[in-house]
């Protein structure tokens, strides 16, 4: 069971079938120009694009019915469509498909202190969720660096993580509830204010599923209170090896960081080159480990992480002492794109996990592919939950992106091999999609398309992303090594 | 798309049938004779029973393949079975299926203390794993009533719960990975050590699935430190209304306890007059809720639940002064059901949810019910996640099962009232596949069945549990009011 290829449509039968939505959505803002569509033609991911049919912006949930039902009748493919931040494709459009966009759908419909919940629509940014519930000390934890863009609709697609969801957990932790449209027009609601629902967990094999099921027309999210204090960590060491021992010793001594990052040397000295704040630029990996909660739990925690970092062979500890000197010790982390952008005109960010142990593994060869491919690589990441970003530079206009495409491809079948998986918080999408083919077996890979077709029977919802066919698999398998012994060698928890 | 209705059998032909699996299974254990299969006849929900075609004691996962292929290829439905514990029939023989019984899978295969995860197979006791870890001071947290006895793979099945699933998650918040067999003896790999899983995340959709997806043959559950120390507060309430209220106050006040139950009056004088331990009898409701971390973070814990109890109305506060008296406090909760049973000779345990605040509005209604139906209810339950156990008393040789029965269908029907489920954590099985027309709505129910068919396209694996045909909710609505206006009335965390 899986989508069939679609023949193209000719031009002539494009221009019909746009004039027939355009009769069919009197109403509906629906662009089908060349400037008003091309805005939409990528997401964050700008090496693939694709012109879309049309765009069209409902404003309501009875028109995303309606789009919806005449896509289904007519057999057109619909992309549907946050912020666009997204970094792997999955809001990249479908041939002769159009692109549903939740720009509108912007409204903040409740905040409940008291019950500590949220109810928004798919387009409200994810940080306006927590300025929105500031007032009530209260806050919505899941933080992807592209927060002041990004939409919880595109949060519930993608599963989006952030620098805290080591402790806080990613978006399928902090969603209670989803009202979605499925392409037939009907409505549905998954999970609830229950901690279990009854029946098949829908909800959370929907979270993630990068608009593949249903259009998300409501969202209800947890808010948590923000705590009441918190302080952060930031230790030099010599040695990639040892930061990586720290990382995995910091948990082992039961210890939940509300944020565990790593940056390798290269990584450090361009932030500092770039900010000028201080960093270690002797230092072959700098850690920033943050606690947060009641001021005596985060002394008594803070205590506890410098004597691991100690052990482990720190050559420098600093603590912040107050609030600025930790928003500066964050602010290197969190500018390491920009400041890469001084290293190379473009850069290509890779999104792969390997058990913590593995981390200077997965380091060490990446060393060994820069030379491969010509091109630097730095790294910036989620040390704690093994989230790897490793940063390619390189320099489109001289036709490096070949190159930067296939060593991002060599570092993920890596992170397979070292027991690890293809993607941490950035979805599948187009760009990872040959990747499921060496994560997964067939086996697997037809219960996907299973649980695709019982949302979307007709296969007409974001089919070209995420899942692969058995063709292409093939074909993929053809040109590399054979799945089998690649797939979890060992378990062990990240 | 669901499963069509199945002729029975002749005895002829049952007979046959269980000829030739006799013979395609020599070297397996397969019983048929009647003494053999009768304990398997029903599982915890005594009053549903069935006697299967056969019972198949698999010892490898090359065993468990050769089985289901078996049946796959004669149409023979499976019924996958752990320890038997279940409270709502998920492991009751389909009629002219066979029950397929993991019990020889009981190894541990691995416990990774630096990792913190075990590795088992299916037929291993919930507490068994605690044991197995305890000298690494490490516990495996979800802890149903029955742990002592009910195993890892009926808790994948049915997302168990227990006293301290508030802090500490439910099944599927402590279960890293998945090793199942199909019905056509393929091998799938669901979930993985990462915090996201590429794709969709059929990890949590599996756990819950109650057997209709797949054989079950190995598990990798987290494994979390023992907490340094534990207190339990007791309060005692003189108005249910109060004790509900103190539960919202408490989850509002920014604590989540290590658990947080509620007993009403009716219940408390039966707990004291079995063990005589000093309850309060005089209370109308008791709660007992726990804390549990370092000595430092419990006593500034116990503080502040103790000011939100006197702030609420308690008449008696009580503090655990020790360990032993921290069990002689839980006792009470923990011997509920064997209490009960000095009241009437049977009892039929009930399992809903509200939101919080609507617990004194559910208990009030069930008074009204006892009229109705003229049998008592006694109520023990989680009240920090409004998972409400209501227990019925009756006498099943007097007849009085059936108005059990429909008392407790129409507890229930309130609990979706109310904004709640028909299911806190003992699934759905045979007992509540009616209710499940009343909480979902066609669509939704059609989706599960896609689901279902994703996993199980012969739909052959527990298929007449869980959800319910198309039918089936027809003719229930026909003697019941409609859905429709019942769903989720309100939004709200519970």
């Amino acid at each position: 069971m899986e989508p069939s290829p679609r023949t193209p449509l000719s031009p002539q039968q494009r221009e019909t079938l746009q004039a027939e939505l355009h009769r069919e959505w009197q109403g509906i803002r629906f662009l089908t120009e060349l400037a008003e569509i091309t805005p939409y033609e990528c997401d964050g991911l700008v090496a693939f694009s694709q012109l879309p049919l049309g765009v069209v912006l409902p404003e309501t949930e009875a028109e995303v019915q309606t789009v919806l039902r005449t896509c289904m009748r007519l057999g057109v493919p619909v992309v549907p469509r946050g912020a666009g931040t997204g970094l792997t494709g999955s809001a990249m459009p479908t041939p002769d498909g159009i692109v549903l966009a939740m720009a509108k759908f912007n409204r903040i419909l409740e905040i409940n202190p008291q019950a500590r919940t949220a109810t928004v629509q798919p387009g409200v940014r994810n940080l306006a969720i927590s300025d929105a519930a500031a007032p009530h000390q209260l806050y919505y934890a899941p933080d992807p660096s592209s927060q002041l863009a990004c939409t919880i609709g595109g949060n519930v697609g993608e599963n989006s993580g952030g620098v805290h969801c080591l402790k806080y957990g990613l978006t399928v932790n902090n969603v209670l509830k989803v009202r979605a449209v499925t392409m037939d027009g009907s409505i549905i609601e998954l999970g609830g204010a229950a901690y279990d629902s009854p029946g098949l967990d829908l909800l959370s094999v929907f979270i993630g599923s990068e608009g593949m099921f249903a259009v998300v027309t409501e969202v209800v999210v947890k808010l948590v209170p923000k705590p009441r204090t918190a302080q952060v960590i930031m230790a030099s060491f010599d040695d990639m090896g040892k930061a990586g021992d720290a990382v995995a010793a910091v948990i082992a001594a039961g210890i939940i960081p509300a944020g565990l990052e790593m940056m390798d040397g290269p990584a450090t000295r361009a932030i500092d080159n770039y900010l000028n704040i201080g960093y270690d630029t002797r230092a072959e990996a700098i850690l920033l480990c943050e606690s947060d909660g009641t001021p005596e739990e985060v002394a008594e925690e803070i205590g506890r992480m410098i004597a691991v970092f100690e052990k482990s062979g720190a050559i420098r500890i600093q603590v912040s002492r107050n609030e600025i000197e930790r928003l500066v010790f964050w602010s290197g982390r969190k500018n390491a794109f920009p400041a890469a952008a001084q290293l190379a005109p473009d850069s290509y960010c890779m999104d792969g996990t390997v058990p913590r142990r593995h981390i200077s593994t997965l380091l060490r060869h990446i060393t060994t592919l820069e030379e491969k491919y010509g091109l630097k690589c730095i790294n910036v990441f989620h040390a704690g939950d093994g989230n790897m970003h490793p940063l390619i530079l390189f320099d489109n206009q001289a036709g490096e992106w070949p190159r930067a495409e296939a060593f991002g491809a060599d570092i993920l079948e890596e992170c397979v091999r070292l027991g690890g998986t293809i993607t941490g918080e950035h979805g599948v999408g187009v760009e990872k999609i040959n990747g499921m083919c060496v994560q997964f077996s067939e086996a697997e890979r037809e219960t996907f398309w299973g649980v695709k077709f019982a949302f979307d029977p007709g296969g007409l919802l974001n089919a070209d992303k995420a899942i692969p066919t058995k063709n292409r698999c093939a074909e993929y398998g053809r040109m590399h090594i054979p799945r089998g012994t690649m797939k979890f060698p060992e378990l062990e928890r990240f």
